[in-house]
């Protein structure tokens, strides 16, 4: 049992503060032979790294991941080739104003893990969030970065598709917008919409969710289990443990809830090259706790940012009734650094089960 | 790790087919002299068992718990007591029609496990589902009875708020209705127009979806961890483990990601006893993954059963293209079934978590 | 996080108490399409049966094992091929007389969990040692089993190599003699010896240990793993596991404290058929937690039979002095009936690691 | 599952080679309120560091702790209190002669994992050793310098009480001893004789084992569980994991297959105190892997250091016979330094099942 862990044979553990030296993960499982360079993990973290654009937190974090082992250098000097044993990955916290924070150091901020933290605990690092913060974020994108290589052909992508009331044309859809757009938004024409409604958020020092959907492309049939691992169990575990997040879908979601049997059902016949296909995937990919092979598709929930210049009422940890404004830097919408947390967190998942699944039954 | 089991501290393991001779479960971790009666255990399983009214599966199974092991008699001959050894539970399969399903062996019944199985393990049990079949959950039902006594004064009820497009007044919700329907409606001006939506659904050879609300009352506050052992990461993942549920929200759910920062703060003051009180509970009990004493919130999201008298085009084991119609007997929504089994789910969630908290802070 | 399971992708869960109706076990995780028959499950099960000389407790089981879940008839309706899904093996306790315990209900047997299970629990099933009966160990043996199909070609055998002050002869060992004595020797000149040595203990109401060795054969190299999950761990963890064992070893084991390195070492070379050899093998087959290839070799000793006719000192459950005589049936010498037993942990750990190397390498 | 993690409640996972830039361990699960200082930590990780007398390898490390995350300071500025999140602490490797292991990249030394890496991962970190260097156990050090404040009052200590043929002569134990003379000897009497055992034996260019003693007297009774997670099992376990180990011992441990059950009980007796009292510890602390009160005793058999200046006939990764000599810094009796790695994994284990006890019964 972990408590800040999650995997099995693909298992990682993260670890640290916003406001200590230093935060990072282990990942232990990890197959032999998975080539990579830091720059690629690197990458996937600058994508989640704050300060980015004027719609996500001014703090600037260089962000700067070290692998401290499990891999050795291949002759080109930058090629990494992992070694089967536990990689142990690092990013040191550099901009730390903790000044910023000394306000709130007894105050129990609304939306926030400080009152269930004090009570939980009895003590608590009150700085920028402690382990609560969504800086711990950064070692699961880390931990993603690899779990992208392990199943061989994936592509785990994901895009904003709503923001508080304003949602993407779905028939828009290009994902070579995702990264073109402070938003990740696949829909080009959402781009001004999404900055207005941003905008206006934040001058009136309010915040809002976001809605991310997560596709991985290139999933084998076969993987998950039928009761207690299924697939999407796993994927929505992972999902609900990124901060913030209160909802998670699968395929048609909620929407599979108002629709009948017949509208639901994803037929399936014998495709040109002879292999089984499905005509529609309006199960997200996965039936039965098991992939398909087509799409593994699921959606989260964010909420608004709790941190906020909203004046909210609120008590201390001396018992007294306060009311609490965050002047600290923050996301007025966390949701949409959150879609590079999403992917690595559904390419753990995949990769987990794409090792248990070839353990258990060596068919892949 | 476990294909079958949920929990740490409290853990299940569940086993058994839909037509094999049992299937049970086994509880690990449950604390030493906690009291109850099979009586108490098989009225949960009453509750869950089909065959109840004309909108369940006429499939009459006696679903009579055995208590195996684990357990010590009182005096009285019917409370017993827990001795802190596992706790064997197992229900006898009795109505086992496997002629019904002989001509869906090969075939692939779009929206079941029965290709995924086939892909996986390259063997299925295909009487009934197998394990993959509904009447797995009894072994959860049965586990959830003894998982409601660990945490003292809690009491978890559920109730079903939507079936397809029709939904209950939330503004007459009274908790003493649920057991007075066949659709646990917690709603009595709801129940007619359930009973006339559901009698359309099903003389159409169709089925339909619902949303099902679990509320957890007397949950103390600090049961969870912080990052993957948030007590709502548990409760999406338990619930989404269910058969046939394809979203799971906490709260606010994915309405939270609608709404602004303030409209959805829990705003807290002292209390009139002293203690700490919250003026809402949007987040739904919990908070950065760590209950805060409210209620704990959930629901999720049932798909239209799968089998259905309306044809499906599919394929076979053989690589045929066929077309699917289940005459077998089913449910033409299967989410009625699915409260007491959510009740149960989220009950040994929250019971391996209480142990779980006792366990690392002692402050329990 | 289990107390009563053990391994990781090959997972057994055992339940039930020496005196309630049945005990049993879930095998979770065993790959689909591995073939056996009940009647051999039942031969292992016979072969740790009481009763089966006057050297073992005259306690008769029938010791009937029952499949209830996790496999599939074959067309001879013998063979049962498994499906992947859990396997439920339960055995119905039959010969049970309680009363022989009533006296030594609040009396805590010497040598006995019955203080230590009062300390922990407040609560305890005293009759027959309860949970902590070497009974529990049929359903490792149902387990070990199915365990030993997994590795293709692996064969797991123990024998008894000496009990109290006597040794069997290692220059006449002969695996062929194992079945033919009631002491599980491999040496046939050591048989009278061993059974006057325990006709006197016996006759003295005294008892004695005993000391196992388990060899597995076909074990392919490369199972285990560097730190924490070693192979030779694991077997200890799991010799260990088993009732009255006090001390654990590998190959030569503490031998190899007393002597050098180079009269330690093993040496290689490349053998007539091109592939690695060694010379020897002291290691027991296992070099930093990995297995070599050679036969995996382990020993366990096990203590005196706490359980005998000579008085001995203790307290009761009320806090008073009191003398202790076990007059239930029990074996002189419990070592006898470990060695199925032992055979089945070594092939339980040894399965587990063979799918978990499958899953983190793909490399069998 | 993990392949590099240990505990269940306080669950330690560790990473890092010989020659990488840095090793470490995470500890999760730890409960908030604990306080330590970094200098109590060095304190242990100096006791086991390399080239502290002659006796042991010449290789200087500073192994200088770092902790980087999980604690909170205290005003004194040296006290650091858990806060319950991860606990990252950090190891740099600052004396890396790479070039001494040139010689030996595709050399497989007998006795090390090279061989059995190899055929494992296809991949092998070859510089002193990788993974299975004796330098992880730094990590353990350090976790367990913080597993030892968990259970209130315990003292865990260790003892070298053999080396190869020399034995200490126990009745002249005494623990103030053990840090007065190099080999962590109880016995005075006895570090004149093994130092001149030593001295010969490093001139032969042999080695040479040795057994250590571990005993953790504090132990609150109750802890451990009836059957796979037995307090003497997981000790087993954890000491097995320890490089170069090949046997353990609880109480007793071989010697109680050798002697009579009468010999082998301990008595029992109601204390002044009004108490129950032990008359004598043969169980080592453990009845049905479950603390008595007692002291926990255990040992284990450490093999002569593999690395040695006797030519030795081995083969390299090529399919070549070649002859190892290994001329790199290595302790001729790593036996040694393994006393405060001992010690490190009991308090490991026992601070592991406190917590679930805890847990489980609430009973501490």
């Amino acid at each position: 049992m972990s408590h800040n862990s999650f995997g099995h044979l693909f298992r990682v553990t993260t670890w640290g503060e916003s406001h200590g030296p230093a935060l990072g993960c282990v990942i232990d499982g990890c197959p032999p032979g998975i080539e990579f360079t830091v720059a690629e993990v690197q990458a996937y973290l600058d994508k989640r790294k704050p300060g980015q654009s004027k719609f996500t937190t001014q703090r600037r974090e260089a962000d700067e991941v070290k692998v401290l082992s499990g891999v050795l250098p291949k002759e080109d000097g930058v090629t990494l080739v992992t070694t089967g044993t536990p990689i142990s990955m690092m990013i040191e916290n550099t901009d730390q104003r903790s000044k910023d924070y000394s306000d709130i150091a007894k105050r129990y901020r609304p939306g926030h893990a400080d009152y269930t933290y004090d009570v939980k605990y009895g003590i608590r690092d009150y700085r920028g969030g402690g382990r609560s913060s969504a800086r711990e974020t950064a070692a699961r994108v880390a931990a993603g970065a690899i779990a992208r290589k392990i199943v061989p052909g994936m592509i785990v992508r994901g895009a904003m598709v709503a923001m508080g009331t304003e949602n993407i044309d779905r028939n828009k859809w290009d994902w070579d917008q995702v990264d073109q757009n402070p938003f990740f938004s696949p829909d080009a024409s959402s781009v001004d919409r999404f900055a207005d409604y941003l905008d206006g958020i934040r001058k009136d020092g309010s915040s809002v969710g976001a809605v991310i959907e997560i596709v991985a492309e290139g999933v084998p049939a076969g993987l998950g289990a039928p009761v207690y691992s299924k697939l999407d169990q796993d994927i929505a575990s992972y999902l609900m443990s990124i901060n913030a997040v209160k909802g998670v879908e699968i395929g048609n979601g909620f929407e599979a809830a108002r629709i009948t049997g017949p509208e639901n059902a994803d037929e399936m016949r014998i495709g040109k090259d002879g292999k089984p296909e499905f005509l529609s995937n309006h199960a997200g990919g996965i039936l039965g706790g098991i992939s398909t092979g087509e799409a593994v598709i699921s959606r989260f929930a964010i909420k608004p940012t709790s941190s906020m210049l909203t004046p909210t009422k609120s008590i201390n940890s001396d018992g007294e009734e306060v009311e609490v404004v965050t002047k600290g830097r923050h996301d007025p919408c966390v949701g949409i650094r959150a879609v590079p947390i999403g992917e690595a967190m559904v390419a753990c998942a995949i990769a987990d089960h794409y090792l248990r699944h070839r353990g258990q039954t060596g068919r892949i």
